[in-house]
C-alpha cells in the first residue's frame, strides 16, 4: 500500500497508473464501516483503487465542525490494510499533509451546481456543495479514475456529483455504493461520535421515520398514501428537531409526478447541545396511482 | 473548412482530431481584424485549428446587449475562408444552432473564479466573468485543444481564464494575441458596430488616455510618476464617462509593487446615448525606483 501526501507526488504516480481501471474513493478519513464498503466496491470493480483521506475546508461553513471533525489517519490506515488484505499493493492513499496539497497557494476557482443544490441539505447549508463539487473536481483531474464511488447515505451529494460529471462532461463513472448501519438502525457516520448513547437513542427516531414512510409507499400507491403522508410529514416537522423531512423523485430530486420510478426519503436532524445534525435516507419503488 | 452547428456531431468529429497539434479560437462571431489575427496565429502555430462562434448568454447580464449583439455568420464564414487561404481543410467552425448545443437541456453548473475578476471590468459585470469561464471551459472539454487564443483586448479575461486553467490543472496552453487598431487608434471591437462617427471620434478619449500614461511610464520610474499619475487618474475618473482607468500589475492584476516588472493600464468607457462601454488596455514594462 503506498501511502502519499505530497500533490507533486501524487502527480508523478499517477503518471504510471492506467486510467482505465482506476477507481476513486473520496472520503474525510476517520474511517468506518461505510468507508470501508465503498473500498471493497471499488477493490471488486478495479484493478487499483486512490482512497483519498481529506477533511475538505471548503464543504464547511464558518460555524460548522471543522477544527473539530475526527481525524484519526493511524486507525484509517489499519482499517484500509485490514479491508485490503491481499489486495494493499493495489491500494494508493492520497492524504495531503496541508490544504495546498489540493488547493495550491492562490486557489481561487470554484465549481458549483445549482438548482438541486438549493433543496434538502443545501437550504441549511447554502455554501456546502459547491465546497463539494470543487474538492471532487480537484480529486478527479488530479487522480483521473475511471470510476468514483460514494456513500448513499450523502444522496443528494451522489446527486450532486452526477450532475457536475454530465454538465462537465467528465467520463468517470459515478457508483453509489449502499448505506452501512448500525444494528440499532443508525447509520453510520463519522459524525455519530459526537452522539453519547442517550442522544443515539434519540437519534433513531430519524431512520425510524423513515422507515415508517416506506412501508407505507411500499403497500400504497403515491396518490392513496397521499392524505396519510402529509399527515405524517406536518406532525414530523411541527418537532423543531427535524431540519427537514422530504420525498422527491430519487433521479430528479424533484417533486414526484406520474413519472416517478423510485423516490428517496430523505431526513435531516438535530440531536443534543451541541447540537449534532444527521442524515439519512431510503429509495424506495412507487407505483403513481 | 468543415461547418458544424450540431454539439453531436462536434463529439463525434472530434474524436478523429488529434489533440497534440489543436488549436481554439472562440469568438461571438461578427469577425473583424482582430478576431482573424487569432484565428492567424492559431493557424501559424497548428496543424488544425477550431473556431467557435456563439453569443453566449450566460456572460451577459438581464440589462446587456443579448439581443442586439451582431449576428453575421455568412460574413463570418465568408472571412473565414479567406483569412485560411490554402489551410482551409484545416479549420473546423463550429457555430451552434441554439444554446442546448452548448449547454445542454437542463444544464446548471457554474464555473467561477473570485479575486481576479473582482476588479476592472468585474465591478460593474459582477456576473460576466463566470459566463465567460463556464463557456470556455465547455468548449475546452468538448473540443480538448493543446493551445487557446484570445484577445489581449479583453486582457482580464485571459487572466481569469489562465487562472481557471492554472486551477483546474488544464492542460491548455492559453495564448494571448495583441490588439489590433483602427487607424485611428481605437482598438477594434464588434460593439464599435453601435458607434456613429461622431462617437467613434470621442472613444478615441480611450486610447489616447492609455497612450498618455504609457509614455509617462516608460521615461520614468513607477515611484518617479506617482505624483503625475494620481492626478491623470484624479482628473480622468472624475468624468462620469469612465468606467475605470487603472494601473496593475499584468501578470497578477494586483497592486504594483517593487516585484512588478510590468504593467496593464486599463480602462472602460462609456461612449453615445445607449451608451456603449468600450474597453482598451496597454501592456508597458516599468522599472519601480
Amino acid at each position: 500500500m503506498k501511502v502519499i501526501t505530497k500533490r507533486n507526488e501524487l502527480i508523478n504516480t499517477m503518471k504510471e497508473v492506467s486510467h482505465q481501471s482506476l477507481g476513486l474513493v473520496p472520503t474525510m478519513g476517520n474511517l468506518h464501516a461505510g468507508h470501508m464498503s465503498l473500498l471493497e466496491s471499488a477493490l471488486n470493480d478495479c484493478q487499483q483503487v486512490v482512497l483519498t483521506i481529506f477533511v475538505n475546508p471548503k464543504q464547511f461553513s464558518a460555524n460548522e465542525d471543522l477544527s473539530t471533525y475526527p481525524r484519526t489517519p493511524q486507525e484509517d490506515l489499519d482499517k484500509i490494510k485490514e479491508t485490503a488484505g491481499n489486495r494493499a499493493n493495489d491500494i494508493i492513499v492520497f492524504m495531503p499533509e496541508g490544504n495546498t496539497e489540493v488547493y495550491p497557494p492562490g486557489f481561487n476557482t470554484t465549481i458549483s451546481v445549482s438548482g438541486i443544490t438549493e433543496k434538502l441539505c443545501g437550504k441549511s447549508r447554502p455554501t456546502h456543495f459547491a465546497g463539494v463539487t470543487t474538492v471532487v473536481y480537484q480529486l478527479f483531474t488530479l487522480i483521473n479514475p475511471a470510476r468514483a464511488y460514494f456513500g448513499q447515505k450523502d444522496y443528494q451529494q451522489v446527486c450532486v456529483i452526477r450532475k457536475m460529471a454530465q454538465d462537465l462532461n467528465l467520463n468517470i463513472d459515478i457508483k453509489t455504493v449502499p448505506i452501512i448501519r448500525e444494528e440499532s438502525g443508525l447509520a453510520l457516520s463519522s459524525r455519530n461520535g459526537y452522539l453519547s448513547n442517550e442522544e443515539k437513542e434519540i437519534a433513531l427516531n430519524l431512520p425510524t421515520k423513515l422507515e415508517v414512510i416506506e412501508s407505507l409507499l411500499k403497500f400504497n400507491t403515491w396518490v392513496d398514501a397521499g392524505a396519510q403522508l402529509n399527515e405524517i410529514l406536518e406532525s414530523t416537522l411541527s418537532d423543531k428537531a427535524w431540519d427537514y423531512l422530504d420525498i422527491l423523485d430519487s433521479k430528479t430530486l424533484e417533486d414526484v409526478d406520474q413519472n416517478t420510478k423510485e423516490v428517496v426519503i430523505a431526513g435531516a436532524y438535530f440531536v443534543g447541545d451541541r447540537p449534532t445534525r444527521i442524515i439519512d435516507n431510503r429509495l424506495v419503488e412507487i407505483t403513481y396511482a
